[in-house]
């Protein structure tokens, strides 16, 4: 029986992890779990999973599930994400939160001896160092959950590290892969928000579409797997049947190919190095699919993917910055405050802005990240 | 360092392997080695490898060899073929001879510890239940050499077999891929050899044009991988590039791809778990392949693969006979003595001819191999 500290539950990801939790009755139990604003999805999961542990964003929320689950301890706010992730009774956190305030409650988890399956790729940007450290100081496991380093990561087992030549992420090239930049001037939300291929939540899809999800990939695989940025290359994949690659130094090439199905990688988060059978999934037929393209990417096309390279290349702070004015930049686009394209700006002229600082400590990249997005805030909501 | 016997040096695999040793002194040495009339080439073999043990087919040349090489021990024959498998400094046994005279051998060196890297598939084909009887009493690993089989061995390494659902053998199509059955009546002997994809031997060459090639792998990945034939599927994949896929009950799909060289797989099955860099070889390059294509395999255009696949599931000695008519009838076409069409039709009417004798001894299926071969000999020469 796996025991599970859930982060961020009514999100995509959550979801989907609630929905592997219910069809293994017999292989997972739901130990503590945290959500945002969304107080009417809490209540059904505390229902139907009965943690033992809730925490939601306010105080007011945490008061009115109190009022309505007597005798369920419920927290709010960072106090009650950190609570959540290192309940005592939970084994593996799966940290599906958004954005960088992953980054604590992951931390601590870690400092508790949890093993850590990630959705959260925003932890890794904004701190790897500090997050591979400390897991590799307790000893804990940290398994992704995006579908490409889940692919890597399976990819992997059974093999030695020292063997890779490199690892090739593929990108489906996202909503507005067959768009020039001058038709991307115009593009809307609604139009960011239709990703070919995966059903995700609205962050993700957005920096799907800049190919900014890719370049955070692109850092986070440095981190989990060890990697100078020059054995990390991205293809383009319209199709996303093949979810990544790992070449080896003898040539050989694993991948792990399915559906697109984010269920996959967090079962088999949850269930590594063994599998479960998972429940009502469709399976990949590939005389169906009938064709899989390749292509390479055009780093002009998407700028952001460049600038991803460039700051995972320089290191320290600067990967904290790309995050942090990505995140603000993708809010004010969903609030139709900024446009696409200016999405690439925000996150270019917060680079050029910066000073990097090697090494940073967790005080400093919090620092750093906030004064970014304030920074961002300032130059583009004006007076 | 790893020390090898090979059966079977100067044919297109054993070839190949002489290339993988040589690239790696360090690690690989050849100790005993065996091979057929190509008496030049044993000689030069001698010369540059300098092993302790040759064997050759004929008495006559073994004389000559040794006549050169006075302090060389060279023998001949089976008796030969079976001394150099169970050299005992030898550790490994690369068997690389074509045809099921590759059975005794392998059982011997079986017998004698060693592990066995398989290219010879007509070994499992005829008698795959004594050798892996045999295999796991000695405890000794067998180690596929064939690319769809080493694929499907690199995939499941760090899975548990429980998890497979089906593993998935591409098929290239062979060099008669795109013609129609009433096209294939007049084609020749060097029509069958150009293959599109793949440089091989005569035999397989031709067995890739009648799909023969990809049922013998069938029946060799049913022993193999412990499965039941609808846990094995073929798919025409027309690049070769994904050499073969495995997918779990969780649809996770597995696959191993790389440019079609068969030293991969050799230098592989050498340095299993590890992994070596294989030099002086082409690194695969999805960018430039650009498309990969897929589609179901036509049973009424590849008869032998669908007979194949019945000679499998009824067993005993039906997939003897399935291997030894295919190994007749494909010698009488290189020899033009048939037609390309005569292929099916002998190797169906061996089927037919034949009554089933379940789980046969070595004796059966020896004495059922050379009555089958007799018939066909009989049946299409004629007085």
């Amino acid at each position: 029986m796996r025991k599970i500290n859930l982060l961020g539950a009514t999100g995509s990801i959550g979801r989907q992890t609630l929905d592997v939790v219910r069809t293994h009755p017999e292989a997972f139990q739901l130990i503590a779990v945290s959500a945002g604003r969304n107080v009417d999805s809490m209540r059904a999961i505390i229902q139907e999973f009965k943690p033992l542990l809730v925490s939601v964003q306010t105080q007011g929320d945490a008061l009115q599930l109190h009022s309505e689950f007597p005798f369920l301890k419920v927290l709010y706010g960072m106090e009650g994400l950190v609570e959540v992730a290192t309940h005592e009774q939970g084994d593996i956190v799966v940290n599906a939160v958004m954005g960088s305030v992953g980054l604590v409650p992951t931390l601590q988890a870690i400092a508790a001896g949890k093993d850590i399956a990630l959705a959260n790729k925003e932890t890794l940007v904004t701190a790897g160092h500090l997050v591979m450290d400390a897991a590799k100081k307790a000893g804990v496991k940290l398994i992704p959950v995006d579908s490409e380093h889940s692919a890597i990561f399976q990819a992997l087992q059974g093999e030695n590290f020292k063997n890779i030549s490199k690892i090739i992420l593929t990108a489906s090239g996202g909503s507005f892969r067959d768009r020039t930049r001058d038709e991307l001037k115009s593009v809307t939300v609604a139009d960011a928000l239709n990703h070919p291929n995966w059903s995700m939540g609205a962050k993700i899809t957005i920096d799907s579409a800049t190919l900014m999800n890719k370049g955070l990939e692109v850092i986070e695989a440095h981190w989990l797997f060890g990697l100078p940025y020059d054995q990390i290359d991205v293809i383009i994949h319209y199709e996303s049947v093949i979810h990544s690659l790992v070449e080896f130094h003898d040539t050989s090439v694993m991948a792990q190919l399915g559906t697109p199905d984010m269920r996959l990688p967090i079962q088999y988060a949850l269930t590594y190095p063994d599998r479960l059978p998972l429940h009502n999934a469709e399976r990949l037929n590939l005389v169906e699919v009938a064709k899989l393209n390749f292509k390479s990417v055009d780093f002009d096309r998407f700028p952001l993917l460049r600038l991803a390279y460039e700051a995972g290349v320089a290191g320290g702070t600067l990967t904290t910055v790309l995050n942090a004015a990505n995140e603000e930049a993708v809010q004010l686009f969903l609030q139709e405050k900024v446009t696409f394209l200016d999405i690439e700006r925000i996150v270019e002229e917060s680079l050029q802005h910066h000073t990097v600082i090697g090494n940073p400590d967790l005080a400093t990249i919090q620092q750093i990240d906030q004064e970014t997005r304030r920074a961002v805030l300032d130059r583009n909501l004006g007076s």
